[in-house]
């Protein structure tokens, strides 16, 4: 199975990037963590994204906030699918990031997923990957009866505190 | 290799589809193409999307405007990967649409790409497609360059149209 | 009298749905609550609206943030008047929320009250039983006097605080 | 059955309105249809609220654009479910009668609907009535039906298109 | 010379009401503070506006937040200049009860200032009065100097802070 | 009487003064009309608002889009009230120039009127001046009147329209 | 005297850039005008700007629409100052752009002007060549006059209009 | 080497600016730091403006919130380049002051850089100044290395944390 790149603008992103890091782990796909800059290392990023493929990677994760630039720029030197996820900061709340990651040229797409939404990023990513690996396709899907039994529970637990009210 | 869904909210949502439509036959990519409506057949969304792997799709591309739900309904009933296109509408542009697509909440993610994003979201699907397709990798491989041959040409001939100003 | 039901997406919108269950109660209107997803368990959400009707409710109220998506998903599968709470969440103040419940497209209208209006979702609802029952429509108004006389006894209150400024 | 209210601030909303006047007598519901201001005509449009249900009133709709207050003047003066629909004007989208509609102070609430959404107004005022008429009910729930078969013609139709594309 | 009143559509309002009253009370101007709320006491509030100006006021401020309707429903009850202060509340930053108060139909103007300007709606109420009263005028005229004063103090302050960076 | 001062940031900006005019005219009330730019003009427009109380003015009108400095930049100079209005340019629909205008620091402030309102900010001007000038209040009483007959004009001619549809 | 390259994203972006080209011409600054893609040519971007400063260039100009990266990625690779036209296109009014350009992380900086402004970003770049060039300053001090003489001069003209109204 | 003014509207911005003073400070560039308001004390900041380019300096970095005038007003009366730092304040995040800053008419240019991005302010100032400084710009393409070298130093730091996920 192909990995999933992890690609951070700073390492203030991790608090975001923690929830992806351990989804893929919790799906048995290996990752590889990285901070890199679009405008800080921005040939460090093209390098690696460039060469993403022939290092076996299927999916490069980029998380960055403010005029998130770094997913694009990922996009622009791989075909692989880029996935960005669009970090808030200080101020904006992250509305700053999602519009610099989604609104692509023709040609160039981002996958985007939610402010902040790291956890998510990993689902993608891994869906991206089942399309071909059916382990894994079974993996996800065994996920969402998870998911669902959850908030099962939580429904039920629900109703002794209404009780309460 | 797996086909393509396209669903649209709306059959008025077909100029923005259109484009994606293209790219993917250019590509060479099985498409098919429907009308379903998360709100007026959302059964019909749910079974589509429920049946979708074993009808031989890898990916889902939705198309919705305003309260755009139909990405996050197709996306409840797979785990294939589902592409938004965010489309606008008479007012807002195309923000609500944005945020209903992209904002999903934690294990259900819906991979979105820019308004009215046709060819995007049909050149994303293929980039999932081509993580496990080496010749279909290569022929995106093959559109980037072409993409930067076109902007080459038009820095070569805005050369002329500058002189006249 | 018809019952309300309130769904909230996630269990940590409870904090906002209190608001409605206890103006409900005070109402005298019976209320059923439940937590469930327009993504994570779209099935029991489907099944629920289908048969709030046969099931003696009259109208559903829907607690969701970010991309909230259940107030359509609830409106999709039944003719009862669907009355959405967007929720805030941690980014953009419950603005996603808002426009995901509001602007729905043709057919399907979602009554949508303003972010967080747990309060309001449950007056609206009484309202609307109250169209068909002049009792409760009694115990509306009074609500309204016990509004103006509290409005009249902090005015009055006012008066002591401001000279002391 | 009660008769729907549907109150404009300006006569030029009348095409959005429109929609709504066309679905209610489609519904066989018996409407009336005023033009009355929150600011230039305040005690009519008071009155009119006040005296609503007396005069056989179930439902309120106003439309407005700008600073819609008209939805929360009439709302102010009657226990009816008052519905908004903010209307939009030349700048703004209707944000500006979006935001001034659905976010009313605890106590009174205003059922919103779409920017523009005459017909989705009448729907939710013959939800409403519906609560309690079986005949009403019966209507609503063919009309979806209708709606379904309209988008499964249109998805049968576009098959066509599609293959000249 | 004439009075202020200042009305305010809650009590949670003060903090931002405050502000006013203090620059009102150090203007020497006169003042009247009440709790009156468009929804919940609308005849009082239009009793109120409708009398303003035989009972003596030259100006009425209104702070309001969320859908901000007092500014505008006080106005629509007299050609008093009204002064709305946009006041924030828990979600969106105060931008509804901007949009709220400003975008006032033609015929009806609301003198907006900023989102929780406490003071400046008093410094423009006592423009206003001082447009025919030469003392005022005087008094408003001094004032600026003192700021400008203030600020050069902070100027000369600053220099020695700037020093230990 | 006072006079009334309209400045506006550039002569594209007539089409929205001209309503200001036109109304201020119908009130009787002398204008003087001029184009001065906050920064293309600085000196003038300090000098205008430096020297407006004493040349005659009781209110300056101030209409400019974009970074709308000039309101703030008059209301630098003077203790004359100061009403802006932001004018919409080619994007941003005014959005830009309303918070440049409404903003303001505390001490100096603009007294804003919707985006575009030139009949408003009239208006405004002339219930600043009436506070002192009876003849002119009974002008705008008497003006309310007549916009209160024209909706009700307009309400009448409505019940005719509607059988039509 | 160093030169100016004007750098954009797409040729359609020309009606902006055209702008600042003969504003830039008629300073007699010498400009090179490129097109050049952040996402479609990013190594000629990025070759472009690394040589700039050697091969003459004293400012870089980016004008770019949507998630406009080309000013962050040109001003990743030189230390010469880069100032960004952030360009409308067909949704969001420039936002987008807006916010992709300016928001840019600690370290990296880029001089933003408005949206579709390409006037003001040549000007900005003639004033920065001015800082060391007496002969450009005094051009630049000229246009101010001319500028302020135009004012004048339509302010004049403006009287003879006023009358007709 | 010219010297870079440093003004704020109000002491209250003296966090965002310390990070200008010190970045500029660390190149070496002397820096005259002021509180200046375009409101309060117009004619100071005017004749600061007016009188820079003599008094040696190369670029004004003007910091200010809410209706951001201050760089507008002193790009007014000089031709220097004028960066802003829009400064967020407790309401609306920034973008009153970054709309107020950007959206400059025709004319005018300010360079505006991130909302509260005092450091970036700096290094545009100091980025303008080498445009004909050999040696600053010598030291602004070392910073860039050391920027470069702390990400990758953070990257390898990182991949110890990573493996305690």
């Amino acid at each position: 199975m192909k990995k999933v790149a992890i690609i951070m603008g700073s390492d203030s992103d991790l608090p975001v990037v923690e929830g992806a890091i351990k989804q893929l782990k919790a799906l048995g796909i290996e990752t590889e963590v990285r901070v890199m800059s679009a405008h800080r290392t921005p040939e460090a990023a093209h390098e690696f994204s460039k060469n993403a493929i022939q290092n076996g990677f299927g999916v490069i994760i980029a998380a960055a906030g403010m005029a998130a630039h770094l997913g694009g720029v990922l996009a622009a030197s791989t075909t692989l699918p880029v996935i960005a996820i669009p970090c808030s900061s200080k101020v904006l709340d992250g509305m700053d990031a999602l519009l610099s990651s989604v609104m692509m040229p023709p040609g160039i797409p981002v996958a985007t997923v939610g402010i902040n939404a790291g956890k998510n990023a990993a689902l993608l990513a891994a869906e991206i990957l089942a399309v071909s690996n059916i382990e894994l396709q079974a993996k996800l899907i065994e996920m969402r009866k998870d998911m669902a039994a959850q908030v099962e529970a939580k429904d039920a637990a629900l109703q002794d505190k209404i009780k309460e009210l």
